[in-house]
């Protein structure tokens, strides 16, 4: 069973907008038991919309469509819908009545004609009612497969395909069970673990996959499996990491599960009832904004201190002034102070510091462009490394990140 | 003139990355007069990727592949490509010299046999060096049309696409103008907007297309034109400009061009000579971040404290214990405070507060969740703002973001 997204909107195709909806639904659909099959983006244009309705059907047996159900003139996808299924459009009673509800709790305008016709629904299509927004979700079934529209802004599509689409989905479907393993690993590039693991690859079964996803710093090894009895995907699966972790143990660092690496070290802090601080130079907030996108944060995270203006590092962080002018802001010295002085403000149990340049041009220090050092301070120590991230200035903030998360995670775990 | 755009990898369909290039080609394809037809993304499946190749030729003249380039054996782009040219690869000299260089400076082992192939390339292609890594470009005529098929990483991809493909599209064709003005709003929906310029967008040549891109707090209307006479092109969208400005006078609050509006905010503070700091609470060093991305903050940004816990505010932003008992964390004075005490530490000339609860669920504050204090200092006053921006973390902490953004653009215009 495959699906295609297809995401409408001239919007992405200019560039004005990156399209995060079509990953969020690769992974929803994907954890289901569905493959996507293509993701299509294509403009506000009545002719496209048909065409990619048309390929869509002929090759995918679920089609997601975003985008385009906005009340205003550019938003045709709905008019357009309802011309490729030779419908009409109908009023819908709940959908008007939550419009109205909408309006006069948050708005607290009349509602327009044009605000009216968002209650308009394709007469063949179930209504999916939108929680944060006018336009609803539609659901249309024709020889057996399945098409949803959904409004492309993220948050009132990730909760119709949540609340919505996957369990009606499920309801209807019987689905394989398809498996993702992800090894997260440090240190190594992608050739020389490949031709580690040559043999270990070579002898994979047909039905499991092995991806290499190398990301600033560090190589995600992902095996895909994917057949309708799941107890032996499962076993399957088991037994080639098991082959695989004894060739990897040296840069093995752990599984990516749906979380993100710094998800995983918070929900190891909660645990630990342990807490957190920062203080960031180069990253400039990075670090603390990534911990405290993941709810709960505040049970483990206490803050930061940006300081980016090399004063800030003296009157704030009691960096030493002869530490500065004798081994520069981007030292060593100055990293370990920098943890150590915040881990003491925030009283918190662990700390981690960053101090480099990430260019273009060389800032306060002489130290070269994608320089960084690194320092974790805990109640016992304080200890730095130094880095260097290359030429790029987003390269060498994420890579600086992440070593900051790896570095914090090694500290961690020696618990 | 037309160019289609094909992404190639697993894990795009399967949502474990955001495919992020897209929104860079297409924007660059853009500036140079292309428009994308569409973007296509596909699994590494080589019949898979030979439709898309042969339908990109169909429907467009310049098409653009990314990714599969690695050099592992998931990564079957460069093989199916010159099946589809019915090519031979051949061992490309400058790249094995480029690849060579890269290894002894930065990895410091020997090239394996895996690194080698990366410096075969198609014999009909043009090799592009890739200044970032070792997978180099690949530029193929056919019929007229090109196809050039780049690595996926990105930041190699953006290089090779700025310093290489774009400046060669150029040479090769003459391109009609495309010119986007985008127009941003605060403060009235976008059907409301839609009713008042109701005339004004029925009256639009034909050549010009109206986009509402509402996004969390604020619609941007972007206007766009398209045709061979750069002149005609620019002389129109200067009408169109000067016909709708008067009618959302009151909403209004400056062009979006290439640049997001901290990074205009950042150009307009390093003209004034001004400096920034920033104390977060609820947005968690996300404000802090957005400003240092941006190349050349340390001319205006000073840094942040991201006090999440409540002691933090208290030790070190010196917020006094008896306002936080009496009107909570989530308050006018706290808010107030922290602007006012952050300025003082950092020595800044402007200072920017948030405190507010992101949910899911309520924390030190007895505060709705959504609730977020946005506080403004300069030398002279300190004001503050309350928002409810709804029930959902991601949500709040972008529009309290913003919102932020846009009180500061405010305060610093008054000048």
């Amino acid at each position: 069973m495959q699906a295609e997204i297809i995401t409408i909107g001239d919007e992405i195709l200019i560039g004005q907008i990156v399209d995060t909806n079509s990953a969020f639904l690769g992974k929803e659909l994907n954890k289901i038991g569905v493959s996507v099959y293509q993701i299509t983006s294509i403009q506000d244009d009545k002719a496209h919309i048909l065409k990619a309705l048309k390929e869509a059907e002929d090759n995918a047996d679920i089609i997601i469509i975003t985008g385009g159900l906005g009340p205003t003139k550019d938003d045709i996808t709905k008019h357009t819908i309802c011309e490729y299924f030779n419908d009409t459009l109908v009023e819908n009673k709940a959908v008007l009545t939550h419009i109205e509800v909408l309006f006069s709790k948050y708005i607290k305008t009349p509602i327009s004609d044009i605000n009216r016709q968002q209650a308009l629904v394709p007469s063949k299509a179930k209504a999916l009612m939108n929680q944060f927004g006018t336009a609803p979700g539609m659901w249309i079934e024709k020889n057996g497969k399945v098409f949803v529209s959904l409004p492309g802004v993220p948050y009132e599509m990730k909760a119709l395909i949540s609340n919505e689409v996957i369990p009606a989905l499920r309801a209807q479907f019987k689905f394989p069970y398809i498996m993702h393993k992800t090894l997260l690993t440090y240190g190594l590039g992608e050739s020389a673990i490949a031709n580690r693991i040559e043999a270990f690859e070579d002898a994979l079964p047909e039905f499991i996959k092995l991806a290499y996803l190398p990301n600033l710093g560090r190589v995600r090894l992902r095996l895909s499996a994917k057949a309708m009895d799941r107890a032996m995907v499962e076993a399957a699966m088991a037994n080639q990491v098991n082959l695989l972790l004894p060739q990897i143990k040296d840069i093995f660092v752990g599984y990516e599960e749906d979380h993100s690496i710094e998800a995983i070290i918070g929900s190891q802090l909660a645990e630990m009832g342990k807490t957190l601080s920062v203080a960031e130079s180069c990253t400039g907030g990075r670090i603390a904004q990534a911990f405290t996108a993941n709810a709960g944060a505040s049970k483990y995270f206490k803050g930061s201190i940006v300081s980016y203006a090399t004063e800030s590092k003296v009157n704030i962080l009691e960096v030493s002034k002869s530490d500065i002018e004798t081994h520069s802001v981007v030292s060593k010295e100055v990293a370990e102070a920098m943890a150590k002085n915040v881990r003491t403000l925030f009283n918190s149990d662990y700390a981690i510091s960053t101090t480099g340049n990430a260019g273009p041009s060389k800032g306060d220090s002489d130290a070269e462009v994608g320089t960084v050092w690194i320092a974790i301070a805990t109640k016992d120590e304080v200890y730095a490394e130094v880095f260097n991230f290359s030429n790029h200035r987003e390269k060498v903030i994420m890579k600086a990140t992440n070593k900051a998360f790896e570095m914090l995670q090694k500290e961690i775990l020696k618990k």
